[in-house]
């Protein structure tokens, strides 16, 4: 099968790679439907040093099960199904308290320890499939694939950002970051009662985008002036919820500076640093910081009803669509802001 | 009057001061009964470069109203009143949701811009008296002074780190410090429910203190050790409320070592720090950081009566008792912790 590998910085190939097998008895082959490339793909394609022998990418997908293993329960061939982008048992303490990203015998696609390849890709094996897979009920045709497709990770992170910030009826949420992640955390603000969403972007298709899922201001500026334009937005006092979707430092420092006393940060973009801001600009007003990599598996059964009866319209992330072989230009349109978010067609 | 003064590290000096005087109409003066050292009065003690005009100290007293400016309504004089360390108008957004510590027109004390001395001090101007005192109902004996100045910072503050980190029935908790504050956490933790309380701390004594307000094992080892002791006693997974009582960056550590996947870090101690680690190992295991400057004014009405009663005995912190002239002991045997907590008497 064809597989995308990436051998360091910008150097990102798709090539022939071992047709995936069952390995373990709680594994599943899933024929790759569409797949895509994430935001968080883009870290390694800035800075992954050389590396010869290659990783494999990718952790987002739907398809269709191809082979199950002997223990597999939940799915059989032939079905329809969304794989979140972490592995889990769905049955340890962590999974029972929908923390599966923190599952004990769970793994993140393409470690690899985890050996597996990744979602980019013609067929993939998923381990822990009964814990993992989700199927998906009724018939699917290819008009559903877009929002079917953000629930294996943009929308459920999305989600993740705005449930854990405690966003509810009436609040203001401040989201920074226009790129998909932060998009689906504006769309499940909407959706779970904030009157007032600030997006924080200045790409202004994006922004458009985002005012269809339901910000009502953007804000273009950053850093100290970005701060002032939220900060005059909201009384002087700042957003009580702050959705973190970027993961680079400006960001974090950012949401420190329009988080209100006694408010909430939520990140969901992976911090692409170590250390950051926790002194008294942070501690005196009484600043909460959660988030973390989004539990997604915990979300599609609760998120799927309003994308399959069409409530919800978050696959209009995806502005374009390649062929597998298109990979390298799938990345470099996302790493340039050409594209928003690239569907890939195996 | 008498009022105590620091000029630099390890020069804390009592001198004559002008008494006290009402400024605005919403001013109290009250007259010291009781006043202690804190442990953050220690940053100072141990770091302020020389100041030749001197800072005034002191944020935790309680005592007897003098006199009253023409709009305070709530204390007259004679009632014996608790002061919190910080003022608040009890009016504002801020305060109308419990955090006073963010009130709109408070302040802390010995902010130079507020204009009032410290309350290691025979008399004390209280600004917003209404917002900030609270007068303590029945006749008030010398035996009930310890458990009532707790309330005046560090048993609210022990309160708000167990109520930050929403402490519950059954719970796993570790508290980070034998201070005054870590023990005040462990008696909260004990009321609010906690099964296990771990306490880690290295001075016997105040480790002993820890056990009789519920504490169920102690840690004496820091850093990587302590990490891992922790570790060994949780089953491998870590605390899921992790009471962070200390300020200091490695405490902090330690906190980000020890919380359980999903699990809550609550400071109180007020950092002496400025960045700390917010990369994977603080974001992979959604880690919730909160906590902040305690509102103890929200605390006290509810604190007060377990107080009155006896059934709460944070008074027991209080291990030394000096006369105002005798400050500068009273420091230096803080910093020496041979004393634990040291009270006041003008």
């Amino acid at each position: 099968m064809k597989a995308t590998y990436i051998f360091g910085a910008g150097d990102v190939r798709v090539l022939d790679a071992p047709d995936p097998k069952i390995i373990q008895p709680t594994d599943a082959i899933v024929r790759v439907t569409r797949a895509c490339v994430c935001g968080s793909d883009l870290h390694p394609y800035h800075s992954l040093p050389s590396t010869p022998s290659g990783r494999t990418m990718g952790h987002e997908l739907i398809g269709v099960v191809d082979e199950i293993g002997a223990d597999v329960a939940t799915v059989k061939p032939g079905d329809f199904v969304i794989s979140p982008f972490a592995f889990s048992d769905g049955t340890c303490q962590f999974c029972r308290e929908s923390l599966q990203t923190s599952c004990e015998h769970g793994a993140f696609w393409n470690a690899p320890a985890q050996g597996t390849g990744g979602a980019q890709a013609e067929a993939a094996r998923i381990p822990l499939a009964d814990g993992t897979l989700v199927k998906v009920p009724g018939t699917v045709d290819e008009s559903m694939y877009a929002g079917l497709l953000t629930l294996s990770d943009v929308y459920g992170t999305g989600w993740h950002a705005a449930v854990r910030a405690g966003v509810t009826t009436g609040d203001t949420v401040a989201v920074i970051g226009d790129g998909a992640v932060g998009l689906m955390a504006v769309l499940s603000a909407k959706q779970l009662g904030a009157e007032r969403i600030i997006l924080m972007g200045r790409h202004q298709a994006r922004t458009a985008l985002g005012r269809e899922f339901g910000a009502t201001d953007v804000v273009a500026e950053r850093g100290e002036e970005g701060i002032a334009r939220v900060l005059e937005l909201t009384g002087g006092h700042g957003a009580r919820r702050v959705l973190e979707a970027v993961g680079h430092l400006p960001a974090y420092e950012q949401a420190v500076g329009i988080v209100r006393p006694g408010g909430i940060i939520s990140r969901v973009g992976v911090p692409q640093y170590e250390q950051g801001e926790l002194g008294w600009s942070f501690f005196g007003k009484n600043t909460t910081l959660t988030g973390g990599p989004a539990p997604v598996r915990a979300y599609i059964e609760q998120l799927l009803p309003a994308v399959l009866d069409g409530t919800a319209q978050p696959g209009k992330v995806f502005d374009r669509e390649i062929n597998l072989t298109e990979i390298p230009e799938g990345y470099a349109a996302m790493n340039g802001r050409t594209a928003l978010k690239v569907m890939v067609r195996p």
